[in-house]
């Protein structure tokens, strides 16, 4: 099984993005890794990089600030609304990423049965239930329609900020060797593909 | 131009919903108030009740406990994870809404024009990206596909919790009153018409 | 009985302070208000200013921003240490406020009587065991100071911020209405002076 | 230099505290280690166990359910509040720790230099205000209460949950690895006895 994991550069204030330092020696045999651009314009780019090499997963990697767990977003938007510029000073407002694309569209990784499988070996993993409405959202949107009738699986995993991002923060942090030990877990669980199907509820209640 | 409101009833460990009583005296000339269910089976009850009624606006309100401001949902998932068993016992885990639905649909109402309105009034109301898993989400999901080719236009707005339901939680609240105040302004620019297009970001970076 | 109920005027980024809209209109026959301003040096004109009135309680209001609720300080400490400038430009650091003054004070308002006879009428109010190293601190501390061999009961009551004030912060709120109306309760029941005993916990553990 | 470092047992719904983790392997030539129970009468058998080892500085651990640095405390206050009942079954409610006792002790460690020093490192560290009112103030005061005279010098540093503890709990953690690598950095600052004196507020603003 082939999988391609990607990071983000750095973007906003935050002069580094613990994603780059999460993807550092994962490289494995079977995974290869890949830093994309923080801009909403870098899509074609990406496809025609990786287009001969038949990933089966493909998991984008994105800071998400103030969460305290590794979440697995269930669904992107077919919407841009961004609050500051990318790294290209492009700024889209109120706009969406295909035109004339479905609303939303689920990823298509087991999520459920990855969390179900961290939760049980200790690992604080969650499924969430929005991406935003950034550059995250937007290549999980694109990737997710590019690749909707290929064989390759998409998901997108948000990472909470670094311990040292967080010193004048009242926000959560984990430490890279923990992200970095679950996501090495997640690819194992994919690789032996032998999933939970535990009913258990993983949802939010409002 | 027709409006209705609805409430929905109490459900979990909470003895009241807000929504119940942000709706009592709201009804005016043109506003129509329901109390609903909290029960993932109601919704072809829901729509034989309304059915001749020719709504322009239909706004379910639904209490969104641990929100600190009006939310404005802007998308629906064709999902069911239920966390709690419903007030029927039901328990839907891992489930679509609508068999071969699609994964999302957005609010057919001008939620950003709405939320920039209030905003601009002083009102603390933004636009929230999930309505969760559970009966919200069903109710909103539900009506958007039922009203997908008619001309009736559906939204969904969570609550805060009310002061008096925080005495021992270490969450946010808002008055009845001010929520109250909030639902009638918004009832008051939709039947004006004449929203703000304004390029403001309302996203979520992520 | 008479009472002093103080407000401070805004600081900071704000530029309202939520205390000066709480104290309007709260003038009753046994009640005088008064608004401080946010700096580190106005204790002597404060007393010197009610010296004859021989209050029975002074309330000091401040804003707490970030609360949920209305919290009654247990703990003023001999302590300055400020963040941004006071109103006067000074910001003192890691300073006593009174030489040789104890390290730290007690309110002499029987604040667990008052927080329990709220909370059963349903009121969403706590104790809180930190006031800050701020101006809110300083105030509390020289006045408990101050009186500490008088007849005077002091104490200090952080508020949310308004509704207005969370606009774009991700932050509670509590309506200056329902504040008031807390805070006329208070004085009833200090009035009234027949205070619960129960030995309900209203602590903090960590 | 003498140091020792205590832990606590687990207490209330928590099957493990942190602290015993964090301080296995810690012992150095310098550094003695201790578990003590989570019960509001130890403190007796506590000075006698250590009381011929002239220790220059004691280092008490505690678990900080939802902190999200390793906070140093400024002040133990002479109350003990209990909202659950301590290992032993005992649960004092309002009641003073010291009869006589003053109200606050501030910290005999250097916390402002300490905490600069590992947020130039980049460590996620702080000054709380508050120890709370349960064993973890209570151990806190009488330890500052019994060698106020003496030349031992006494802290408390509350540390985050751990990342298992939070699997099903919306609060931030820190791993026990980084934990530890902050108390040995704690401990060396200490040993080395060159602290910085610049005049940063580490103050909270209210």
């Amino acid at each position: 099984m082939k999988f391609l994991i990607t990071a983000f550069e750095p973007f906003g204030n935050d002069s580094k993005n613990p994603t780059m330092d999460v993807i550092k020696g994962l490289e494995l045999p079977d995974v290869d890794t890949l830093v994309l651009p923080v801009t909403f314009n870098f899509f074609q780019d990406f496809t025609e990089a990786i287009e001969d090499k038949k990933y089966d997963y493909i998991l984008h990697l994105g800071q998400g600030g103030g969460r305290n767990k590794i979440t697995f977003e269930k669904v992107a938007l077919n919407y841009m609304d961004a609050r500051i510029a990318d790294n290209n000073g492009d700024k889209p407002v109120n706009q969406p990423i295909v035109a004339d694309g479905p609303d939303g569209l689920f990823t298509t990784l087991p999520i459920r049965e990855i969390v179900i499988a961290l939760q049980q070996k200790g690992y604080p993993a969650s499924i969430s239930y929005t991406a935003g409405t950034y550059v995250c959202n937007y290549i999980m949107y694109s990737s997710l329609h590019y690749f909707r009738d290929k064989s390759t699986k998409v998901g997108f995993v948000h990472i909470p900020y670094s311990p040292e991002q967080i010193v004048d923060k009242e926000l959560p942090s984990m430490s890279i060797d923990l992200v970095k030990e679950i996501i090495k877990e997640t690819i194992k669980i994919l690789s032996l593909g032998s999933f939970q199907s535990e009913q258990v509820s993983l949802g939010e209640t409002h």
